[in-house]
């Protein structure tokens, strides 16, 4: 992790995430702050800053807390199977909505747009979500302009990629805007991502 | 982890692997223990079986340890900048020409190949690595057919793939290869894998 600068970008992990969902746009912005004349810090965190287990068995510990990941410029919600646990975790929808309000963006992988839209944080915009997931998303707001082509949804301060690998696309999309197509292409590179070009 | 079943996938994890790297492969194996009828088990384990500190900062908990892990059917060996560190390691690189005896399949991700060529398991054959380090890979072992084109190169009982990202195509063509082409398919849906069709 490095320490340098302002950008912050926040990683949210918890029980039964899902691996790629935390790591494909982890991998892209810790490669972004590398390569950046920018230099973002990319930080993951828990709830308690406990150690998780991720979806498939993996087991982390994140750098902190949530009440002491400071300010973030990119809030990053992943999905998973655990995301069954936070649609009915009145704290957790709470939380998101109160960072919500001092985040400039706020990104979701795959079935964490579920989580956000529980949260009401996507009502009346377009968003996606992983492609299983369609109709879940349009349930839980039906006020969702839920988009099924695309890899990730830019609504401006709320962006929501399609399912797990479509992070990586959002991600290389969020350093191209935050930054700039350069930066994105370096880190293209560096991950030798050659054949979805989205950026 | 699935505790079921014969086939054992097992990733070698080290202080420095690259995140990616660990994780795409993680990713497509445990999905496919999801989707498929032969019902893999995914291991990783590090040296000790302590924690360590990936490249990027991620903090993680292997499974086991190198000597618990048990028989393996595919070996997943990871780059990142810790292959500097296990390139000198006298004592990994027998550790590694013990296990490819006794291990089906030995793959690696990105510079993992260098270690595998250090170890002499590459000697002759056809491989690849990262794009920046072609040449590294070819001044290691004179006698490999370093492949500047591939994904990967599947060359029987060791193959190998390019840079972080390809060894996410790696892993589902090993999919394809240890099952069937349904199977790989199943994975990239669940992983809404739909713009590199490699498989």
């Amino acid at each position: 992790m490095s320490t340098d600068g302002g950008l912050h970008v926040g990683i949210l992990v918890f029980d039964e995430a899902d691996e790629l969902d935390v790591v494909g746009p982890f991998e892209v912005f810790t490669s972004w702050a590398e390569h950046s004349e920018i230099k973002p810090r990319v930080s993951t965190f828990s709830r308690t800053g406990d150690g998780v287990r991720l979806a498939g068995g993996l087991r982390m510990l994140p750098h902190r807390s949530a009440d002491d990941v400071g300010p973030l410029h990119l809030l990053v919600h992943p999905g998973g199977w655990g995301t069954r646990t936070l649609l009915d975790d009145a704290t957790h929808r709470e939380w998101l909505r109160a960072v919500r309000l001092q985040t400039p963006v706020v990104a979701s992988v795959c079935t964490g747009a579920l989580v956000l839209a529980a949260a009401g944080l996507l009502a009346g915009r377009p968003a996606t979500t992983h492609h299983d997931h369609y109709d879940e998303l349009a349930r839980i707001d039906p006020s969702i302009l839920v988009d099924t082509e695309a890899r990730f949804v830019d609504d401006g301060d709320v962006v929501t990629s399609a399912g797990v690998s479509a992070g990586i696309d959002m991600a290389l999309h969020l350093v191209a805007r935050l930054e700039s197509d350069t930066a994105a292409a370096a880190v293209c590179r560096a991950l030798q991502y050659d054949p979805p070009r989205t950026v």
